[in-house]
């Protein structure tokens, strides 16, 4: 079908004879709300009037950018890798992805499950909102698509092709290459001005060449090291939650990158909101208990993944007979030690990004106090640069943790 | 034009009507030979009956494996990407690639310059010829292609772009993963089961497990680390030089992986005629040659690399502004090193891999007298094992002579 924008009159017109769609609400009267998910797409809450449990999301991409109007083109074509990338996540982690009715490269157009009874994870840990499931089902999330998306299970062919579906995500891609690893840490345009303006901890950073040196690696090996098909933007705005189910949502950035990538977001997010904890409520249980989150979560990862990778034996990798199960062992254990530094490395860069770089977090830049914030900022950039100028001697995963303690002690 | 397999009395039928080809041969009288240069493609020399110095190749890949035959399919797609490399190659490193008077991605076929004054450097190196300008023409090939291919020039819409043209060389990149990285060190039908037969070396190498874990490491980097573009088979069969001329040639398994695997490729070449000339001609001024040759390729390759990386500021991964000149000089330096340390890992697996693997080195597999070829294939060994266990500490180019040396001294 040919491309059109939709709108709240002409969406339900549009999606009701979609077999799927029919098939879910009948004949039902229905009602449409648009609701802002936020800058990029519109995003609409198709409901019936009479059963108000029976809904779904309605998420169309337009050529330029929602929030700003026509002037500020940006390509529908992220929504074709949304489609691709949470279908492939959906088959992969079934329960940490939402419900897909229907989707359609063409239309740029995404029908998915309305989660009516799910919190985003950001600012469900600002309200001190504890999730005990949390780390488990995340952490098989990011076990699951990571392993089944590379190249310890798929074979070489296999992983071709993956490559070639993501590969021309081009423009989105190029956005985290500026706006994560290198714009946030230079004189720039798009920095947060107002914060940057006379600012001694802007200019220390901006100044800091041996972090900076650090950084260029970490971008290098962002732009060309094709472990697994990554979500690309995993931050605690991309997940939905309850206490009984986590939903992973929001992977337009997807494309076949490194392990690290996802983890290390997850976990700067995390540091963010125990430095907000730290500096906004002062509630010590709870800085605890996402310590605890953050260990739980690399340390579950590491676990599921390496029983996923013993469960198969077979790869682009690994051919059965090559090598013993004692070297094999080491080997998969030296690896997802690695891919646990990396994350570690990713995640200073993610955390140290969001200060002054163009998209803060809320956690920090919300701080309605000057003085506070500021503090808040210094210990964001001293937590992320011991991350990025040590990521590659963290042997174990407790160390990460001693570092957020040791420099949110001073 | 619809793909149809030429034969000697068709080729020029189907070539003279090229405007390219008209152009060059006018209305000469042409002659056909088919000449064999290998096992996967039908060759022709074309050339005019009353100018024999008017003379071009003409190459054309069939779907199945020439010198087998039928019965042996293989997807004569493998041309579309010996095609597109060598264009890509021509364009950068104009002096080192033959010319290209037509191709043909349908009519899998490559018209080229006919390389008569040229000798392949592997029997030239037998024969014990010098080359004086060897090191410096290959040197600049492989900087120029390597550094022009990569994030460290292209913008990153153009590096995903040069992914696109090739990721999808699937088999031949699975020839590679299979034949360097695995069966050669394990057992496998398609090893040289003469020689593996009984052989204590083979024996020792097949289950020398510390070695092997080394190997995967090398095998995993291969598969997706993705730099630049690469000649993916750049052994000493693939370079036809005289005194004054190097061309590199036959590039089908071209694509988008490590910096270090042709260098590699090139350096485990030369150690094979190290090893031969030690044992063969006991040629000991030849031997010093071939060694001074390794290290001036290292240092003319890391030196090039390094000039071509400053004249050009601005790439995907460097913005102009973001670092100090003093900070950018460390890292490229640095970043350089690397390159080299990655060269020697697969410079150790591309010779291991020619002593009990599918396709042996003539320099090696070549030698008649059994004993002395053993002896030959344990110094390969031995020199390829330290190569493959310490690349990783090779701190100055240097110290890969000193392994060569030492381990022939003994």
């Amino acid at each position: 079908m040919a491309y059109k924008i939709l709108d709240v009159n002409s969406v339900v017109e549009h999606i009701i004879n979609i077999k799927e769609i029919k098939e879910f609400f009948l004949d039902d009267e229905l009602s449409v709300k648009e609701i802002g998910d936020g800058n990029l797409n519109y995003v609409y809450l198709v409901s019936s009037i009479v059963d108000s449990t029976k809904a779904m999301i309605v998420k169309q991409a337009v050529p330029y950018l929602r929030c700003v109007g026509e002037e500020f083109p940006l390509s529908r074509e992220r929504m074709t890798y949304e489609i691709r990338a949470l279908s492939k996540f959906k088959e992969i982690a079934t329960n940490e992805v939402p419900l897909i009715y229907h989707s359609s490269e063409e239309m740029s157009l995404l029908i998915m499950q309305y989660l009516d009874d799910h919190t985003i994870l950001r600012y469900g840990l600002m309200e001190q909102n504890s999730y005990a499931n949390f780390a488990d089902h995340i952490s098989t999330y990011l076990a699951s698509t990571l392993f089944f998306t590379s190249s310890l299970y798929l074979q070489s062919s296999e992983k071709r092709s993956l490559i070639n579906e993501f590969n021309s995500n081009t423009e989105l891609c190029k956005l985290s290459e500026d706006f994560v690893f290198t714009f946030a840490f230079m004189k720039n345009e798009t920095n947060d001005q107002e914060n940057v303006k006379d600012n001694l901890l802007a200019k220390k950073l901006f100044e800091d060449m041996a972090f900076k040196e650090k950084i260029l690696d970490l971008k290098y090996r962002f732009m060309t090291q094709n472990d697994a098909l990554v979500h690309g933007d995993l931050h605690t705005g991309s997940i939905m939650l309850n206490e009984n189910e986590t939903y992973v949502i929001d992977p337009e950035f997807a494309f076949v990158g490194p392990f690290g990538f996802d983890i290390g977001a997850l976990v700067a997010n995390l540091c963010s909101s125990y430095v907000h904890h730290h500096f906004v409520t002062q509630n010590d249980e709870f800085k605890i208990e996402l310590l605890e989150t953050i260990k739980n979560i690399l340390e579950m990862f590491s676990e599921k993944f390496y029983t996923l990778w013993c469960a198969h034996k077979n790869s682009a990798l690994l051919v059965d007979g090559y090598i013993d199960e004692q070297t094999q062992e080491s080997f998969k254990r030296k690896f997802i030690k690695n891919i646990i530094k990396d994350s570690v490395g990713f995640a200073g860069a993610k955390m140290a990004r969001r200060v002054f770089g163009v998209a803060g977090v809320e956690e920090i830049r919300g701080i309605k106090d000057k003085t506070t914030r500021a503090k808040a900022e210094e210990m964001i950039i001293d937590i992320a640069r011991e991350f990025v100028m040590s990521y590659e001697n963290i042997e174990k995963i407790e160390q990460v943790i001693e570092i957020i303690k040791e420099k949110s002690a001073r």
